[in-house]
């Protein structure tokens, strides 16, 4: 994975001649383009068999998951979901009732469908789904505006979600809205690589730092404090907020409190007996003493 | 491959129900949404080792054949090319190098990769790549507006693209781009699956038929006219335009006239001795005699 990690590095440094329309690049949650006075959030994200899901899943989690992923980028902008398109790879093999029960999978969700491709090949199935999302207005919630001060929430309990979250989560589209809108936050970011290396990402386009109190992190029923920490795939948001606007987020039950934004750099977490873990800006915990 | 084709006519009777912003569907080479006044083009092509690359085609033209295959598309509608975003799917064997370069062959093509995803997987090398594209202000040329009488033409040599020209072709963005603007032509889309069913599919979009002549069909060195009817990936694209417009086309060395449109249905070829083959609306020959 390190090895993906720097090669999406090498790619974002290249990305450095651009165009006049490209408003933010892939280094955030979606790419952001200008198109007159809209801007369009574009962004692509591919399931694969054995890697985001069992040959055994149900065909319409699978299709499910393949549209929500990319939507749960367009939450974290702030967006609302237009259209996406879906590109399907099947094993040769695969019967197509079983690929159009993806495609009801991805139809559930209520974001059209406007176009796709399928090919056949050797391999296991893969799917890609690029959605097109816009701002209406709003500007887009970057990772990078948090500052020091802000509160640290999230939307909903981490951890566990190879149990059936990873497959069957709704992404957080109502409430990305209402935070780049209604309830404006400073920064934003979903939980796909799990929370501490998703808030390191945030603090690192920030050049913040981040204190976490572990016994506010709300965990899934079954998973402990580590699994909330780094099993990833939640697809919940963290949010960076003034505390004003924490505190109407609070009252109206759409995010819970785990942290502050401090100076400096990296994450340490404290219980009630002090500090107890260290996190690096890519989320590797580090041990104490 | 008809079992694919029949995916994708179940998929797009069902994408009856649409939202305003959306103009055209998935039946034709891209999708159109419209974002207040700007139409925007949005289209996805995936390219599979084994199938529309071998092991050891040079990386590069890997890259460039994934990101050139759907500029083709927009190419077809008389789009301008905004942004992409590339899916990588990776054997897990695969050399970062190998992917660098890929990049580096989408980037000589010019249009900014704003995004995209990398999974390492057991299987083979997928790259499935999403393109943005606007009209700035033109309308889209679609499939479905050839009309009896239009002359038929194509922008090149056909047949035989499996010697090099489908990994190296160039997207004839620039002359897509004149026939939706100066000489605006009813009716166009690019030759991925060959000329033959191509051209049934611009036919059957419009109600229409048409009458080829046979020795004026372009072909590339080396290929019979069966090849440059059936072979397909030449990326070339075939126009249906008013007898004036064609004129021009042909004076400006844009476009070779190869037959007309004709109202009624299928396909007929004629050479200098007569009526020479018939081809059905999904581009499969009826013997004759």
């Amino acid at each position: 994975m390190s090895g993906e990690l720097e090669l999406l590095k090498w790619i974002h440094a290249r990305l450095g001649k651009r165009s006049g329309r490209i408003a933010v690049d892939s280094g955030d949650d979606a790419a952001v383009l200008k198109f007159g006075r809209e801007r369009i959030l574009f962004k692509v994200d591919s399931v694969l068999e054995g890697v985001h899901f069992r040959r055994n899943d149900p065909p319409e989690w699978v299709g499910h998951k393949a549209l929500a992923r990319p939507l749960s980028d367009i939450a974290a902008m702030g967006g609302v979901p237009v259209g996406a398109l879906a590109a399907l790879m099947m094993p040769r093999s695969m019967p197509m009732a079983r690929a159009k029960l993806i495609y009801r999978g991805m139809e559930k969700l209520g974001v059209p469908v406007v176009g796709g491709d399928i090919s056949t090949h050797p391999g296991k199935l893969a799917i890609s789904v690029s959605v097109l999302g816009d701002m209406r207005g709003a500007r887009p919630v970057l990772r990078s505006g948090a500052k020091p001060g802000d509160v640290l929430m999230v939307t909903g309990p981490l951890g566990g979600s190879i149990r059936g979250k990873h497959l069957k989560f709704e992404p957080r589209l109502e409430e990305g809205r209402i935070f780049a809108t209604r309830l404006r936050v400073h920064a934003m970011i979903d939980i796909s690589d799990g929370f501490a290396r998703d808030l390191g990402h945030l603090c690192e386009a920030s050049g913040v730092g981040a204190t976490l109190f572990g016994p506010a992190i709300p965990t899934m029923t079954g998973s402990s404090i580590k699994g909330a920490l780094y099993d990833g795939e939640d697809y919940e948001l963290i949010i960076a907020a003034p505390p004003a606007t924490a505190a109407m987020i609070d009252r109206e039950g759409l995010g819970i409190s785990v942290g502050m934004v401090r100076s400096g750099r990296g994450i340490r977490m404290y219980d009630n007996d002090g500090l107890v873990a260290v996190i690096g800006p890519h989320g590797y915990e580090h041990k104490l003493g």
